[in-house]
Order: C-alpha cells, then structure tokens, then sequence
C-alpha cells in the first residue's frame, strides 16, 4: 500500500469565502503514485468544510445565502461568550464537512462538473486541509 | 491491495426520486473479493447524494418535504438564470452528498436497518453513481 | 494491509446526547498497529451521527437548538406513525453522518481543536458505532 500526507494551508482575506482547490488534491493525487485508492481532503479546523460541487459563483453565492437564512451568522448561540463563530461550527456541519475522492488509473474519478472546494466560514487566520492519500 | 470499481447508471423518470441501491453495492462488494476495507459510493453529479438511512416511504418523503421547507425548490437563486436546479445543488449537501461504508468479512457491516440510497433531485436525465471498493 | 474492526457501544439515558468518543477512537488506532490509513466511524443505526466538532457545551446545546428550530422533533412526519422518531433519521443527514478520520504516523492526524462526538438523536437503548481502521 502506498499513501502520502500534504497540508494546504490558506488564510483568507474574508470571514467567508470559498476557494477551489481541484487543482491541488490533483497535484498530490499524482505526486503520490497511487493508481486505485482514495483520497481523503478534510479541514483540520471546525469552522470550515470541503465539499464537491460546482464551480459557478453565482451558486457559491446562494450558498453562504442560504447558510446564512437558516443559520444566521449574527444570531443569539450559547457559544458566542467572547467569540462569534458559532454559526460557523454548524454551516461547516450542513454542508457536510469532509470529502473522500476515488483515484481510478492515477487520477481523480470525477464526473464532468465535480469540483473540491475549500469553505472557510471563520477566516483571516492560517487554516490547514490535510490531503491523505492511500492506494495501490 | 485489491480493488475494483464500477459505475452504476440512473435515468429517473422524477426530477426528485430516491433509489435504493444497496442490492447493487453489495453485488461489488462480492464481486471486488475484498474481505475488510472501505466502499466509496459517491454520485458523480453535482445535483445528487447517496445516504444511509431507513428504507420507509412515510419518511422518504418527510425528507423531500422538509428540503423543500427548508431551501424551495422554485426559490430565487442566482445560479437559476437558464438553469433551476440551484436548490438541487444545495439539497445534495444538506444531506451529506456521499457515504463510506465498512466491508467486514466480505460483507457489508451494516446495522439492522441500513440502506443505500441514491437521491436524485435533478433527475430525467443519465446520471452515474460510482462504487469503489478498497482492501483485502 | 491491515485492518481493525471494533463495535462501540452506547445506551444514553436522555433521548438526545452528545457523547466525546476520540480517546475510544485513538485507542482503537493505536491497537491496529496501522501507521498510514484512515478510520472510519460510522454509527450503525438510522437515527444518530458521528461528526468532529468542538467539545464546548454551549455549542453543542446549540447544535440540538438549531436542529431543533429547523426540524422539529415533535413536528409532523408522514414516518411518525407508531414511531416518534422522523426529526432523528433528517437530523443525522443534516449533521452529516459518519467521519473518515486520517492517521499518520500512527496517530490521528488532528488540528487542535478536532474532537469525535457521536450524537444520539433517538436513545434510551443500546447502539453501535463502528470503528473500522485499515492501512498499513
């Protein structure tokens, strides 16, 4: 069995912001020399997620809107005693937090829209995403 | 390391339908001769999910009824210009788009109501559902 | 390869608990001998979730507010005929249900706040959380 470990780091400029990293998870997907396997791309940190979905941002933008309609950045949390991310917490848990990509002959096994981003919904601060790779 | 993948091919006659699909898995899983390791089952459309949930049409809807609640599905949405299917794209993260599920002595290591559903929310149309089985 | 197999179990005394399961899950890692893989966690039953969170009371009590105020448990369903438990099967979904933890090095490969909770949406009876790490 092979695998490989990269961190992505970003600090974004925005408290929320959405970043496409297709490109990356592919960089390490080959770097890694596995031809079947799975690639695990996963947030370190609790306010932000990774998801599949399309690249068009007009939908990112409905997105955050709809994020933002159900669970209201400013609302009232008990957990907003000296801090104001808890709706970050749960947005990161609505969209699902965490991807696993098939690796089918050495590459991503994406249908024609598929594409990995990063969702940071706590930012202006160093934030990781771990890529791990494991396969034949 | 053993693998195998296939791709299973949907053409629903709804534009919202669930599909259960665990029949089809574990006919891959058998097939793949992996007695421990993991199956990705992950749509390859941006507009579709695969869960894990109880096979009971009274709450099959309850789930189309309660995304449909929570994000219309004829809402207003910037991606629905020439498009409108927004909604779809979002319901499919609300959900969690994709499962993972144990492979234990050759057999899917599933709980006493667990099934796989595919959730088609743009459907009319060719769709693929890939399952990627990993182990030994 | 190798592979572990554990089941965890649970029988909470409230109907809706959030239990901190990372030091079963790390124990389990660290009894594989795996150095490189992933850890599924996956609860075996329809109507709970593992996810990784912040373990802060506050938020979880907002977690259970929020899905409270978007989904409500005593609300109507088509599947609460004889059954209680509708709100449990979509809470899960919404949370997203199971986690693929990475392991590194022989450890879980963590950001500083990450913590594995299972989420009980329907106890006061016996269920399992399979733990299933496989690597090398």
């Amino acid at each position: 069995m092979k695998s490989k470990t990269e961190y992505l780091r970003f600090c974004t400029k925005k408290k929320i912001e959405f970043i496409r990293i297709t490109e990356d998870v592919k960089r390490v997907v080959h770097e890694s020399g596995v031809m079947e396997g799975l690639a695990l791309v996963n947030p370190m940190h609790i306010t932000a997620a990774v998801i599949v979905n399309d690249d068009e941002p007009g939908l990112i933008q409905d997105f955050i809107d709809n994020l933002e309609r159900l669970v209201p950045y400013k609302g009232k949390y008990r957990h907003n005693v000296g801090e104001d991310n808890a709706a970050a917490h749960i947005w990161r848990q609505l969209l699902a937090h965490q991807v696993v990509l098939p690796i089918t002959k050495g590459e991503l096994d994406f249908g024609p829209w598929e594409q990995v981003f990063y969702c940071e919904f706590d930012g202006c601060r160093e934030k990781r995403v771990l890529v791990k790779v494991i396969g034949e």
